[in-house]
């Protein structure tokens, strides 16, 4: 693991979803830019002293001087966004699988470039867009690909937050100083951090590809550097259109992610704080409340589910399915077979790069006066 | 009433709603376009022989020909779109009070010359956008003229719709068949029919004025000549951002009209559907569930609630509660005094004008491949 | 009208709910218990002086005076509990039709009575158990009486209100006063009060006869001489089994009434306060969010709705169905066919009989160290 | 760990709860009551050959022939309840920690054997109450210790399931047949399973101590030996009310356990089903809806959140917070200090013995025709 290490909100999510299905162990680390403080926090985890690095560097050395079969099978980044890509890029060069955390970079060229190293190793690389890996949301998705919604029209999404609401990061907030930081976070704030989110609930739900969309990008809180409100309109191959909304100053609110997909045979919503539930309207009967687990459920929901239904499952065993997803693609690879894709079910690299490319593509239309900006690609 | 006869949903509102209180007797109309059925139309309801006319030309003549004390106070206009402009034009200069329907009239111009024409007779003139009735609609109007969420900075509002996901149209349904004529709605579908309702609750509730918007209108159903959605960018003055989405195709929803303003102290979520809640999440402490007619309401609130928390008011309520407003101003007239601003709160007649500015405005935008399209006024 | 005068609640409510559809008319009324009063309420209300009275009984000689032509059809009694027998057996007596407020009466006997004038008469009487008004409680009655939900087992049903949580009585307030009174009240409190709906809604939605019950009554606050609480176990005949809860010291609750309903092939819940939605979970698939409205709702809901689903009807419109059942009776009865049971909908005497054994074996179960006591007839 | 094997699923509950937050290992177990079953399951969970045994005397022999520093800390016992006695005197007994599954064992005097063994050994005795494990529950206890709520008064509470609504045991189904056996479940059925978690959740969050209880037992489905039906009226020490229903036949339910707990100044109340929020119903102030990791929780709430509000957690989570709280005290006993309550926070062995005088209580009073049966202790 690089980064993650002490006050850390998202190494230790990271952690706990390897834990919760007995297929990760933690072995070795570069847990903070900070040397010091990277060898105490993994001294608190139980890293042996070899394998806990003062910097990634030195991990990978390390490790790379080991017998293949002593080295790590994965590193997982989750470190500021801007140590992502020369960490990704250095493992995936060295062979590694990566588990990397969002946004994957902070270009489009960096993107690309990490999809080609990819695709030349050959290695398995996974990105934490957890929210995908809530079991209902996989029945949205696979009910979409069967058609059961028709041909799809509309897409609203929005992800409200209200931490960012007043000027924490003046009050030494680490969550909140990293993520206003341009050198840091890249050009885009609640943008990146989770307007990147919705996109890839989006384009992971429908399917469908984005052709060009119109921003407005705002910062509310004086002072901010980045933008901590965004609105767009967005508009698909084949006709469907749709909103985004992502603002880290909904005062009060907490993590409204939400999305609602409407087609020419049905509609479904979905929200990310109930998320064992379900509602699917179809065009010619009453609302259907569907809830995790239950036995009516597409295969690829069943497969992302660990208890039966009414016993709730949440965040961490979403985000626990990425790295399920991750090691089922490590196993079939080890193996030279082909992955079974409702286990190797996760955001690869690919994912990650179209997000970036998305971010590169709101920034570009926030500054723009003309109504629609084309996506690349 | 002018309008409102057989097959006319709206009609039947109206007069419920007039009948609630015992304010209103209805004693005059022209029911429908086409005489006959005008006739028939105002038997079924009671109405005396010589007052049940066969065309809106007539009523007005024949009430003109009575004492005063013999005449209707006020015409209650539910014809479909393109006829409020000349029945209204005509009462107004005949000095009637007038209830319209909305949007009020199809065309900027055609709204001025209401308003100068309200302004010189010094009439009463309601437009029935009757989701402002709601107690907790103005509830939190009144939260936020009293600066209970700070300033503005987001505002979110949908109004979507599914009854016309299918070409309804097509099968003859009246309610339809209006709705998506240009020469009987104007050029604007599903923004008319209930955008303008999303723009009335913002600016009631907010008290803000749309400075520039930019709008992605769609005719998603084959062979419809209006929009059947909209989705638009917001701007306000004084740097407030905001979204409306308005949408009949959305399969399987009814009336799911939805709005959150979020300011700088808290933030506001009510659904149309669910009237009697409204939430209120503040910067500092827990969401606060504000239940029609409880006793930490605001005096606005109150006095637009009939019964007693826990039993559920409705859509009829909240239309009478603009019926009652209208009552209370033409009363006030008559006495010659100032109206109580709690009792004669009704979206007046340059909340209409400024409906109609808005759809307008709307058209341009999205005919346009500027991104911001300003408003007029 | 009898009662409903200044200051009470209930009887706006009834005057409403007769005006909302146009078929009721108020001409004559005797208001109050104290004459003056009566008066000064018949004023504001607009009856002719002539029809104005100050007790029941001159109200009632004065309408055997007038020509049948003049006479009221229907008179209304909205009174405290302990007027309604006398009132009641007079008007019948005299070959009027009665709408009365719940509970009927104090005794058994008196029902019985009562029933038995009904019966020889051939008039119409209804008891305004509005909660079976709602188009959802009569969709969910449908439902069981066509089997969909198979052979019921179980029934919860709760009534719970916080309003009485202090001693509100005590502080002059009108409601609590006579509610709290065992000689305007009777010998039950919140089991009269709400209990008694609550039994109601269960009887109709489930068309099962009570066989035995277990019950406890408290009185919380402090010199409380009735119940404010009440919680018993239900046995009917064939079989199922049932909790009913009805308290009025659920702090902070407002009318919480809810039922839940389950039988071999699916179960039912409903919740007064989101009267819209009906939830249906049948055995073998996910549960339906039925709503008012909808086209797939059985005839007997459509009947009583009024508007499209998605907006909301309420409290008033679900006892104006109480209403217009009634006149539906008396309209059929005048023309000497028999009623169309679709539009004839309204608890009648019978059921109000059914409400005061139901109380009386509640107070005798509570009163006994046996577990079950049964109920006569 | 005893019991859990493959097919059972609260074995994998118990291990993905201990795998959570990384403070439990798994190194030895008998995982089922078939030895050959037993071992293919150690295998499959990694368990090495030494330790992983055909049946539980084989675990402990070999366990006590290890120096202590070698052995396991904590048994957890995980198989049928009638398997639960034996096994844990034997552990206890023998010096071990000992986590095991509810209802701890079938006879109140075994139970009484149990606390003794308990208190002469000085060991730490945790029983899976899982629900008490939610943050929000704990928030509930917290709020009601410090009397937020005033006195209370009335409690009700529910667990409803309705995947017993069928003869699942005749199909096969493995967790239908050993919860309606009366060899493996005791005397009880719903009761047991399901009932016995809402009297602690009940018992836990108020405090209160249940005096006596009026229950009756129903056994739906055709010739099942066992409850699946359970509704019972409560009486606390202080005056107290309440109600608890257990059910297994409501058709369409998943895990709906809820609690309503009233008292003079407040109410709350939570469902299993969305345990991130609790509603708090002042006496004088609008519904406050709380939500897990808000700032404004007490301490007892805020240590048993792992990740922010708004990003659920669920039922493991809640699981996971019973072993957390067994480790600290097992922590705590090693160092040889008292442990710290907000850490060591688990239900103990006296909880465990509670909850089988409360089920033999109810067996009584099930059978009996008085209306109390007072519980012994």
């Amino acid at each position: 693991m690089v980064g993650g290490g002490q006050g850390a909100f998202i190494g230790a999510v990271h952690r706990k979803a390897m834990a919760l299905d007995g297929q990760y162990e933690l072995v070795a680390g570069a847990l903070s830019s900070t040397p010091e403080k990277a060898r105490v926090s993994g001294r608190e985890l139980g890293l042996s002293e070899d394998r806990n690095h003062g910097d990634w560097q030195a991990l990978l050395a390390d490790e790379l001087r080991r017998p293949r079969s002593e080295r790590i099978d994965v590193v997982s980044i989750v470190a500021p966004n801007h140590i992502h890509f020369p960490v990704a890029q250095a493992f995936v060069e060295a062979g590694f699988h990566v588990v990397c955390d969002k946004p994957l970079v902070h270009t489009g060229a960096q993107a690309a470039e990490l999809v080609a190293a990819v695709g030349r190793q050959g290695t398995v690389f996974g990105v934490t867009y957890n929210y995908t890996g809530y079991p209902l949301v996989r029945q949205a998705r696979e009910m979409i690909r069967r058609g059961e919604l028709g041909t799809i029209r509309k897409i609203v999404v929005e992800y409200n937050q209200g931490w960012l609401a007043t000027k924490l990061e003046a009050e030494g907030n680490k969550q909140a100083l990293w993520r206003s930081d341009p050198a840091q976070s890249g050009g885009a704030g609640a943008l990146g951090d989770i307007g990147s989110h919705a996109e890839n609930l989006v384009s992971t739900v429908t399917g469908l590809k984005l052709e060009s969309l119109c921003a407005d990008l705002t910062s509310f809180v004086p002072g901010r550097a980045l933008d901590d409100d965004a609105s767009m309109l967005l508009r698909f191959e084949g006709g469907a259109r749709g909103v985004l909304v992502a603002s880290q100053v909904n005062t009060g609110l907490e993590n409204a992610l939400r999305l609602r997909v409407s087609g020419t045979l049905g509609s479904l919503e979905w929200r990310q704080e109930e998320p064992n539930r379900l509602l699917h309207s179809p065009l010619d009967g009453p609302p259907r409340v569907l809830s995790r687990g239950a036995p009516w459920l597409h295969e690829a929901a069943q497969r992302a589910t660990r208890i039966p239904p009414g016993h709730p499952e949440g965040f961490i065993e979403a985000f626990a399915n990425v790295y399920l997803g991750v090691a089922a693609a490590i196993r079939a690879r080890a193996k030279g077979v082909a992955p079974d894709p409702l286990e190797a079910d996760y955001p690869d690299v690919e994912a990650g790069a179209r997000g970036v490319r998305f971010i590169e593509t709101v920034l570009e239309s926030a500054r723009s006066s003309a109504k629609w900006t084309r996506l690349a690609g």
